[in-house]
């Protein structure tokens, strides 16, 4: 598709769904959302995985630069391990899934090679960041870092299959396991006993890794794991008397009232749904899907700001001021992955309201987050959804939400569905 | 002075400066900001300090609230030792130096009682937070909670003398002091060797409490102190290359081209420079006030938002997006700080740049921050200058620098200078 046809078709697709989407209203007919499955293709194909491939990649030291300003120039250069590991899975995935591209598994490798050489410690944990030629700068705090270096691994196996990106797989994922319930360690301020609360975030992100590991430890571990996944983040983290998930509870699952306990992330629960989703659908157990799918519309119709429009950043469950200053901007992978857990919601539940709010939050996403002159798209914008920040990549944005969500959104509307 | 008559004097300021502030151009007749010095002292006196006098006081626990929403009702009950040392510091310090209301001091015991009965570990290095019954929530981990700890318990000894308070205020300025050079302790995260790098604020906040502690730890001492913390703030952290006063450098004072390295603060640099005017007029030495001044003019210049007025939050020297996603709003203690060092820069130095910022950084802080229906200010504005959030106090805003700076101003300004 050319630019111009590109635009045509925004612009109809726009004009389309205005009367449907007035009020969220319900259509009797049922809605197609098949026609915007190109656009997504095009764009990850045309625009964004060129923009990383032109400007991110380290050939002397190896690895990614991710810290990139709008045209994609280089304004600093340590290396987060989060972001290395993530554009090692994008690349691995899109040349497993959508074209084996020489050039992608060469981008990949130069990753894993980076980060097998520098990025673990003599525990093998893994470190949060490093300098440009691979000096530990960060110690590894955060276990976020060996969640992502684990789907890298995984998913450059399934790319290139060797037994030893599946052993650095394996031995990082037990080794997640193993620090699961303290993971902070060493680095953890909280005293101990006063106040111990559960976090959300590992287990939303095992909802989905269990997945990317399915080759490497095999199904039936898999099998066993998922229940034990979908319990926390359905049973725990979601408190059915406010119908949201919260980021942190009680150890016996209660709502803890303090800063912590009230914090909502809209973006966040609504990333796990479709995670939850995509276990639904391998379980076949529809009613998990439905309410899934439930929670995430009941979230991002609380998570939207009403007068400006896009997905709050964060909020307080009882509408106290949050601490995050940064409360309500919004940001690039809130609103993408709203549009992955849409397109899904839809097409395996047929809800209209999906439907609906798909076609609302398209048109906020592509009007705001992308960038019409340069690839990538824009990361931060402020409450009323101008540009915030004019970088592409930083120390937590890079290659992976966008090129993952426009992948899934392709993939999830290419055929079409009728309910 | 009546409301009224205040927001006469407030309109009557404001169009008398419209002419000389433009362009920041130099009159030739001396300005005087004298007229200012009421409205600050009344503001303070009749609607910053009752409103902590009537919302703040944990009658059941001792200690204060500080997360107080706009009209003062609380909406989180954890104690944050910073806030709890700066309100028993300010009690202290405005029954010592303002009137001696026995209410004021009674405030200042209830929350020494409470810091010290819950506030220390084993070792005498004060928590970050606590419960409202006192138990310890996290850790040590911030010497700064020890700063304001000292600054209490002095300010409180020059209230009401007690060799008890004396004691804790040396123990725990003698505990910063041994941990000075590695404050952050098995807290830090950073790799050790890779890139070390020093931190602007402890230096810069010894600058002021070195003056505090004067009656405790003696002239002497004090006089020993002082050129050091000087030549620290003015000759590592000060950049005469950039003309600004830097966050973090490297070990030997070069710059450090990185996120950390690259960060401006300048509220942080402008609050500075106040303290350096004030150690300099202890030493007599007028080139230091003067190169503080410019220092803090050059700050202010560079810091101020043409688009939208208001001094920005965060920078990057080299113009690089900002890792700090709140960079582009407006705080309410960066404002009044300005106000303290412009008032002091003009009084001490008669230069009429100061006069003409101060006027103009007057107008926007009254008109933005200033809650003209409730008591104390707001504390934290988007970059437009509309209100970002409700509260008066939370887990960093308490009863302090909107205090201590009214009180600084008022008096700066209360005697006319003639240059």
């Amino acid at each position: 598709m050319k630019l111009e046809n590109f635009n045509n078709n925004l612009a109809r697709t726009s004009s389309f769904h205005m009367e449907t989407v007035n009020g969220i209203a319900k259509t009797t007919a049922a809605t197609s959302l098949h026609t915007y499955a190109a656009m997504y293709r095009e764009e990850l194909v045309q625009r964004i995985l060129p923009f990383w491939l032109n400007h991110s990649i380290d050939k002397e030291h190896g690895g990614f630069f991710t810290c990139l300003d709008r045209d994609g120039s280089v304004y600093d250069t340590d290396k987060f391990m989060w972001l290395q590991g993530r554009q090692v899975w994008c690349f691995s995935y899109m040349y497993h899934h959508l074209e084996q591209r020489p050039e992608w598994l060469e981008i990949a490798m130069n990753g894993a090679r980076f980060m097998e050489k520098h990025g673990r410690d003599a525990e093998g944990n893994w470190y949060f960041s490093l300098t440009a030629d691979g000096k530990p700068l960060v110690q590894p705090y955060n276990i976020f870092s060996d969640c992502f270096a684990t789907m890298a691994f995984a998913a450059l196996d399934k790319a290139a299959p060797n037994e030893h990106y599946r052993n650095i797989a394996t031995q990082t994922f037990e080794n997640i396991l193993r620090r699961r319930h303290n993971w902070k360690g060493i680095y953890n301020k909280a005293y101990p006993g006063t106040r111990p609360l559960r976090n959300f975030s590992l287990p939303m992100i095992l909802c989905n890794l269990s997945l990317e590991l399915e080759h490497v430890i095999g199904s039936e571990r898999v099998d066993a794991f998922i229940p034990e996944v979908i319990d926390e983040v359905m049973n725990v983290f979601y408190q059915p008397s406010l119908g949201l998930i919260l980021e942190n509870v009680n150890e016996d699952g209660s709502f803890a009232d303090c800063f912590e306990g009230r914090l909502l992330n809209p973006g966040h629960a609504i990333e796990a749904m479709w995670f939850i989703m995509d276990l639904g659908k391998r379980l076949g157990d529809e009613q998990l899907i439905r309410k899934a799918c439930n929670i995430m519309l009941d979230t991002i119709e609380y998570g939207w700001d009403k007068q400006y429009g896009g997905i709050f950043y964060f909020l307080d469950a009882h509408g106290h001021p949050p601490q995050q200053l940064e409360w309500d901007q919004k940001l690039w992978w809130v609103h993408v992955e709203a549009l992955v857990a849409l397109a899904k919601g839809h097409t395996l539940t047929g809800d209209e309201r999906c439907a609906a709010w798909f076609q609302k939050i398209h048109d906020y996403t592509w009007k705001h987050f992308r960038d019409a002159e340069y690839g990538e798209w824009f990361g931060y914008l402020n409450r009323r959804g101008e540009v915030l920040l004019p970088l592409k990549g930083g120390k937590w944005k890079g290659c992976f939400h966008i090129p993952r969500s426009l992948y899934q959104v392709w993939k999830t509307l290419e055929k079409p569905v009728h309910h």
